[in-house]
């Protein structure tokens, strides 16, 4: 069958363009001027509407267990979600699996639990628990045998990384065409600050913000930076970045020609830390935490200039019952992470297209063109050249929505994003040429999205877009 | 009489103190903790409120004649609403005088404006409609006999000097103890354009915004920078600053040790371009024009970052009615202002210190110290010093808000920031110790407001604070 | 006859190769590797030799007449001297011609200058003495028809033009497929100055710099940035760079995407302005002057980082007796200008590749590649790519020279450069496949460079490198 | 008796002044115009002289022992060269004592080493091998009994700190009043290169610089920055910065207003790594490594701009002799260091003084003035404020010389600058008051030099002069 988008407005990481766009199969297969309907056509009316590459989200955690709670979105949940958010593809980070265990162990224990129940494509990154030579025998085949170019390296948690292990680490990604991602945050220096704010009794979700602040972060990124510069140049890929001084510390790297890319969320450039001081402070624990309204400004001017590469969601759902029950109010007693993957797209377009922020081309390399460019999806997902897969986003720009958790798809219980006045709303997402979500509806299933083997990285078709 | 503030916290351009302020005479005569009552002492409560140095804002355009149109502020409603919103002292642009008159000639005109009007304490910048061996010789007198300082300078308009007059006045300005205040917009590319929209049928607001582009300001503050530099590195100030590529100009300079100041409004700070497209987009006439979303977003962090000095409001108010009528909607007809000469200080206190951008000791320094200092109003005005006039603002940062023009003081009719939500609100204003304003009442007179000869610029009190 | 560079590097824009390289008919045939001799091949040794893209030198004055003097070096004796210092091609800047002129009165005289004297490739850039619509439609032709994609604009000097003409024309030129180049110095402070300086008998040749210092000029490229910005994002070259304000201005412009690109000269970044308190200080009279070696110590950074796109000369050579005869010492009737067309390639190696500041590749983007491309040579000039011309350099890293004035081959009597010892030498120059010069003994002759009818400006050319 | 330097430009940290200086007991007593000789007064004609505070060298090692060899300056041999270099005091670094040893064993060990011969006045840098309670307990003591007011801290070497070590010393030796310094270097990154470049038989002096890039200390200056914000911002100096990116890092620090300051060292601004590949290549051996001109250039900016606060040595002498002899060739086997100290004002002059880099104020502000203030010494130490030390060195800007170790007067074999030539030279050095070297002759003698009980680090006398 042959779908045709008649009378929208394309846009790509190059551009807008008036034409159409005809869908066989579940690929692109055309775009042009006026194309031509047959009898058996379905002709879908976008007049009036932007028609975009589907939504690629390379940071979610599906269905994670994180010791003292596993997070309520599974790979249905979450990517339902997704999909009624306009995201088609999603990169779910691994997470750990028992102290030693190989690389592939985690890859089978992701691979059962997305079977089956993501209603949109995905892709695992690999982790990174420890460094040994079989570990670093195994990326070769994880890179080019199961399609996972890309590892999570951790400085902070159960399982940070010495300096040595991030170099040996970062220099076999390298080699084998892996793209090395990294969580920055300087362990120590929360270690200490946590135990004392503890043992004063500061626990209220203030003072979780209070316990890793910007240097923290700061610290680690610029310590990732040397390490992979120092580890052949490697490649590096930083992810939820949260403040501007590290901003301005990937801005000297990459004005030095070394290649760095980061991710910001919309949480960062949303929200403040003026969240944990209302009475459901709980519902925004995250790390790193959220941070003054100065740093979501800098924030902005990387995303407008062109700094920040890619905007994804840490999606992470721990319902708000759920963390008043184990914290009892204690930060450091609840889980970290937001829920957010439907929102991402929208929250963008309002306050960065609609704000005049940001191109609608910018948008776009930001939401699905550069993360699928730098996750080995490219141009498979992300564009819209024929042979792509259909995977399309429409929106109306003149819809005009408030965010509310009772419209939404995940299985938890709030948004921190509740109340928000949206300008331009997803109308209609497309999986592979099916429509998979409608007006907020959604009308896909489960197990119709598919693992996805990515390619290894490739610096070439980097130059991640930014105009 | 002596009044008392008790309980509350005082805030100067160095930080807070939890001390009581006595006042005599209209003077702070003490600062210090639980200072003693008397009997005949009148104590204001200050318990949970903000104690700071009154408003001094020192751009406004008070019944200007702008030749299309007179404001409809004269100086009783501006300083009026200015009482209300906390502001004490404020330091009035003279509008252009006929061609070739005299510095006094204007003086005069403004003098007999105020006299008997002013609610609140005043001044008057000077202005430069033509460079001549009489009006360089006329400087000196203005600033040691007159109390006028500092001189506005415009780069477009009827009164645009050539760069050979700029380098004659700064120079001038320089040796007389006068800082030279400049409006920078590139005059030629704005003509240009504006030739070319018109010629286009272009009158829509919109195109108000786009005859006038970011580059036009940038490129008029980089030659004043320079051309300071060369005038035997004459002090400059720039006023209402709203892009960010000017910004990192005036960063540079800063950085090099020039003595160059840079003063911002909340309209750049809290509106964008998107208002020219709504249906009352005339309410937003000004220039420079509202910009881009992200340019604001570069403003604010330099209002964080010390690279902007001050705030002011450029009040200069038509009322909409007014604009309608001249104008049929075609920008070029339209007059040129906002008004907002109420609305600075808690613009700045909700979205700055209340959202986490700045620190109160930085709004002070925004909205008073600074002002004071680089226009020899300091320390008699924006500061708590010993010896100081008594010109208080109490500020509640508790008092949640809603701007609304019926709520408000000024003559126009209507507000641009009808509508937005702000934390804390200034609930006294006291001038030389008698409260002229309560709870958003007037309760001060026309004529009680003094003219204020000001100081010579002097170099050594600067080091405007930004901490 | 077909000629074989054998066992050298080659080195472009790209990087270095072990290759070797024929040439037939005037064109590069082929590069490989142990490319095939027969009977009539000539074989040129270049073991040990770097082989790379003759050198590009886009500004010089060969001929000109300034009013007070003409240059000493016609088109064959610049030209020879270029051909000696691996320099292939120039392109030179016509001198003003009578007032009110048209662009093609002074190709014309340009044409009978260069006619059978010049020994190296040529072409010209226009030179646009004032605006007016005959002016702005004769640009098309002289661009499409007569080869000439470049024009230079003065802010100083008699022709200086206003803010209004230069709009006009860089938006014509930008139409036209033109690119403009600048000589950015404001004229009214330099007039000032001077007036001020020769009135106190300040006429020595430091008060020359005094009379034009930096900000004269970063005021001007500010101004140039902007007005570029204005007319429509039309592409701009800011020539003879001397100082580090101006950089970061070209700095911001270039971040924000700009098309905008910036020349420097061996002169400002080898010498500084402690040779004018020397006796002979009238040799280094030019504009802009040389400045501090501060200045020197940024524009290398610049060099280093891409921000300089660029080396050229200005060469424009006035014997050091003619200025002492003419001046008397006073630097106001000194002629302006530097000789320096022999020495560009030679300094930059020693200075920039043999001190570890630049790569060779690096070195062949700023000597030939860039300018090649920048003023529509590129492929022909500026590659090693099969079917460019054989234009080439072999240089030997290892040989030590002092420079000498009695060394060189223009028809002066001084460098600028005498006694500066260097590594690295040119030892031979191919134009078009035939040697013109070898170990520093010309070997061509008169009239074999020929006029080269260039390219339009094309955007999608540039991407200057500068890895 | 009294002492009178007339006829001089006296140089101080804020200016130049032609005046002339009295001296009495040591002390200086008065500083004016023509002040008055009695019978008894030795009068100093200054004369086209420069005369400034003595030179403060905060970064010695004498008599260090490093494991493979012992530097062959002791205190005696160290002192006499800086006197003869117009230095007065030193601030040695103190070396590692046995493990596990106190904070005092060390400083005994060092006074020991000083008495009795020290020829100018001294004191010493703690150094922190571990951290444990006893520790950070004595701390306090050798801040306030010992005069120890500054602690070094290597992030690399036998006895580099954990990031959890560093916190906790940072944070008590800011609460003691004491600086710390740190040594910035990763570890592993250098260690895993070196091993790799041993373990391929890559031992000659450029494998030095390999095996420790740019990116190994600028990712430990990076680290430092944000662990002293982390630790209280507790004030933080770098030691030998040795490149570009590093001092980026320290840029964004200083504009965020952390206490942070750096020191580089005339070998990085005048010599680079192109050393290593002379057949004496061992003579240049140290840490950080010579680098690329290009980072010379980057200091250069820094040193001028103000961002660099002072300029030392880090001698430490090894003679060419025992280099061979020890290493045979093998970088790794070479102990580390350069001498310098006697050589360190007259190249800061020649080279930026006399280049028009910085200004004379600049100059002693980064030689003197800066290094007194953080360490404790000011005013005693670089003002030339009555009440001062009168520790002096006049410098003629007209004395041509150039560097031989023949005349110097270290107790090694060769000096790392020989054969370059200054403009610019000490004639005299006076110590409280008594000349101590004369025109390159050593007048002083062993044991004259005291030893200075430091004050604490003391905040508000900072704001290190760059004007």
């Amino acid at each position: 069958m042959r779908r045709l988008i008649k009378g929208g407005i394309l846009v790509d990481a190059e551009g807008e363009y008036h034409q159409d766009l005809a869908i066989e199969d579940g690929k692109i297969v055309q775009v042009g001027s006026q194309l031509a309907e047959s009898v058996d056509t379905e002709v879908i009316d976008a007049q009036g509407l932007y028609v975009m590459p589907g939504g690629v989200d390379v940071h979610t955690h599906f269905n994670i267990d994180v010791g003292m709670a596993r997070s309520c979105d599974d790979f249905f949940f979450g990517t339902r979600a997704a999909a009624c958010g306009g995201t088609t593809t999603i990169v779910d980070h691994m997470g750990f699996g028992p102290p030693g265990c190989s690389l592939h162990h985690q890859l089978e224990v992701y691979h059962d639990d997305a079977r089956g129940k993501a209603a949109v494509d995905y892709s695992f990154h690999g982790v990174i628990q420890h460094v040994d030579d079989d570990i670093l025998q195994e990326m070769h085949g994880m890179v080019h045998e199961e399609g996972i170019s890309s590892f999570k390296l951790y400085l902070t948690y159960k399982y940070k990384l010495s300096d040595e292990q991030v170099l040996r680490a970062l220099r076999q990604l390298r080699q084998v065409g892996a793209l090395a991602t990294v969580h920055p945050e300087n362990d120590a220096a929360i270690a200490l600050r946590r135990r004392a704010l503890l043992a004063a009794g500061k626990t209220a979700p203030i003072y979780h913000a209070r316990s890793r602040p910007i240097a923290c972060e700061a610290e680690a990124i610029g310590r990732m930076i040397n390490l992979a510069q120092l580890a052949d140049t490697a490649p590096l890929y930083i992810v939820h970045l949260s403040n501007g001084l590290g901003l301005e510390y990937v801005r000297l790297a990459k004005r030095a020609g070394q290649p760095v890319w980061v991710e910001t969320c919309p949480q960062y450039l949303l929200l403040d830390e003026q969240r944990y001081l209302q009475d459901d402070g709980l519902k925004y624990i995250l790390s790193p935490p959220l941070r003054a309204r100065t740093e979501a400004d800098r924030l902005w001017v990387g995303v407008a200039d062109g700094t920040i590469d890619t905007l994804a969601t840490d999606h992470c759902n721990f319902p708000y019952q759920q963390r008043q029950a184990l914290s009892g109010g204690d930060f450091s007693r609840c889980p970290n992470g937001l829920p957010g993957v439907e929102n991402r797209l929208q929250l963008l377009f309002s306050e960065g297209v609609m704000r005049g922020r940001i191109s609608t081309s910018r948008f776009v390399q930001l939401t699905s063109a550069n993360p699928a460019r730098l996750f080995g999806l490219w141009p498979r997902k992300g564009s819209l050249l024929p042979g792509a897969d259909a995977d399309l986003v429409l929106f109306d720009p003149q819809r005009v929505t408030t965010i509310q958790h009772q419209d939404l798809h995940d299985n938890g219980d709030y948004s921190p994003y509740e109340g928000i006045a949206c300008n331009g709303a997803p109308v209609m997402t497309l999986l592979r040429g099916q429509v998979v979500a409608k007006n907020g509806v959604f009308t896909g299933q489960a197990g119709q999205g598919r693992f996805i083997a990515r390619q290894p990285f490739n610096h070439t078709d980097q130059g991640t877009k930014h105009g």
